[in-house]
């Protein structure tokens, strides 16, 4: 738990009292945008805790559900933020780092926050109450253990959210986040009823053939630069219509890149149309791929990062690799 | 445990007996060839347990340790086969479902097997003392059940080794072997040391440029047929040396056939000067890939079976797939 942005009633044994007093309320449970596993995981299962509480509540969607997800979500209450008339309620936010980043047409509909729970670092409590926890793999261990330090039984389908969220975010239990608590945590969500191999099913075994002639369009573009410590694939313009594929499909290809001997930074470039979406990846946080995001006025994390310029790739790759040339030389300590 | 080939030694409480009853002994412990993650875990894990104990013991190799699990062998002493004086010594096996799976070079120097620890449901219990547990997930999910049960503390490299025989032949807690007292166990191994996500950079993060152009060549071969319930993909003579990689840059190639949706059986073909080697993975055991693979004397389990024959894949695939077509029509009640 993060100390400063907290509010006192935010003491875990106080989570109680604090739900005791949305009794009556109508809560609509608010993720972020581009939602993934730990986001639709942890909308669904704090709105089924909330309505097994008695509470009112429903989870608010503004980007569609990817469809590899769309299963976890069973009969909890999914309204599209467009049909959502927000007279009466108020919002609890999951997994979602900024108020920005709930979206427009939402925020405008609910401009405060209740109650935000998060792990990530970057998050500045924005909400009338907050629980930042961000040595948390993910958001759903955070719901986890509160729901179990409650004594609260999650059903079946809460139990399958709360691990796709634990699943997802921890990339199968191999980033650094995974702890001896998060195997414990999900050792508790199995015999709520959760079932990894059903869930993984789900997650990863709904391939189509279109992602892999994409992903195999985008090993063909895969180089390596500088002394083979970048390494850089592409999904040129045209490649999603060749093979019938959005970009929603392209999840996780820039891990390929990334996870090669020696490669320091795996790059992703999506060209579309004279603009080009670049993913940052790294293996060492001493790398700060966020700081590189930002001179093309991107972000993210300190091992995962993002940014969109107006450029092909033709023109932009030089650039780029000059810029991560000049980064990699100041970050040499890990070189 | 399985009932019939069992010593009576074995109840579990009874391990602690065996153990006592090999002190002055000398055991050569063995895995089965083309070792995998649980192979060398379980080698590792059950030959540091013995030395722990006061008894000599050694791992042997036949095959080569791959790459991506060097690093996980510490200084657990390993003799190559060929170096190995076998006077003196007996065998211990571990995840070895046949006495042949040990190796023609090593059941030479050792006829017989005083131990036999395994998950396969085939094992038919060759060893003077058997324990077969076909439910587990993995041969060292159950070394960690007898350690721990024993009050045994292993050590940070046991913890890892053991830890990488439970990952790796749960794909990374995706099969359905994954339980409840799977994530309870790695808990306990990260209590002891085990360290998720550093096992993940050496078992995932040491890719070559040469096993991702292996990959794009397997995914342009990927082929669907019978409705789209089968779905193969190649290695064609001659791509291991054009991208300058061996078989073991395969692994895990079968599971992208597999993971398409509607694909019941993935098949993986590999091609060599006139011999083909062929992987079969289903979704579901009802579809029991092992007795295809029988027909062309190969074996396996219901999931995962594997098989060998002198053909060209040109020749052979028609005939695989009129075999696959009969078989799927007598699985038709998972359909």
């Amino acid at each position: 738990m993060t100390e400063l942005p907290l509010s006192p009633l935010l003491k875990r044994e106080n989570f109680q009292k604090l739900v005791d007093s949305w009794k009556g309320k109508k809560l609509a449970v608010c993720g972020h945008l581009r939602p993934d596993g730990d986001c639709i995981g942890s909308q669904v299962a704090f709105c089924r805790f909330l309505l097994a509480k008695g509470i009112e509540a429903a989870a608010i969607k503004t980007d569609p559900i990817p469809r590899n997800l769309e299963s976890f979500v069973g009969d909890t209450p999914y309204i599209d933020v467009k049909d959502f008339d927000p007279a009466g309620w108020e919002m609890v936010a999951v997994d979602c780092a900024d108020e920005i980043r709930v979206g427009k047409a939402l925020r405008e509909k609910l401009p405060t926050t209740l109650f935000n729970v998060d792990h990530h670092i970057s998050n500045p409590g924005y909400a009338e109450h907050n629980l930042i926890m961000a040595h948390s793999c993910a958001t759903a261990e955070i719901l986890s253990e509160l729901f179990l330090s409650l004594g609260h039984h999650p059903d079946e389908v809460t139990a399958n959210a709360l691990y796709v969220g634990i699943a997802t975010d921890t990339g199968q239990f191999r980033f650094p986040s995974t702890s001896t608590r998060t195997f414990e945590i999900c050792c508790n969500l199995c015999e709520f009823g959760a079932n990894p191999a059903k869930v993984a099913t789900f997650l990863y075994e709904q391939e189509t053939m279109g992602r892999m002639q994409l992903l195999q369009s985008f090993l063909s573009t895969l180089k390596l630069s500088l002394d083979g410590k970048v390494c850089t694939g592409c999904i040129l313009d045209g490649e999603y219509e060749r093979t019938g594929t959005s970009n929603e499909d392209s999840e996780g290809f820039v891990d390929y890149a990334r996870a090669i001997e020696g490669v320091r930074v795996g790059v992703f470039l999506e060209e579309n149309k004279g603009k080009i979406k670049g993913s940052l990846r790294c293996k060492d946080p001493i790398f700060r791929v966020d700081t590189i995001a930002k001179q093309f006025d991107g972000g993210g994390h300190a091992c995962a990062a993002g940014f969109r310029v107006e450029s092909t790739i033709e023109e932009f790759y030089p650039k780029l690799v000059r810029i991560l040339e000049d980064h990699l030389q100041n970050s040499q300590v890990a070189g």
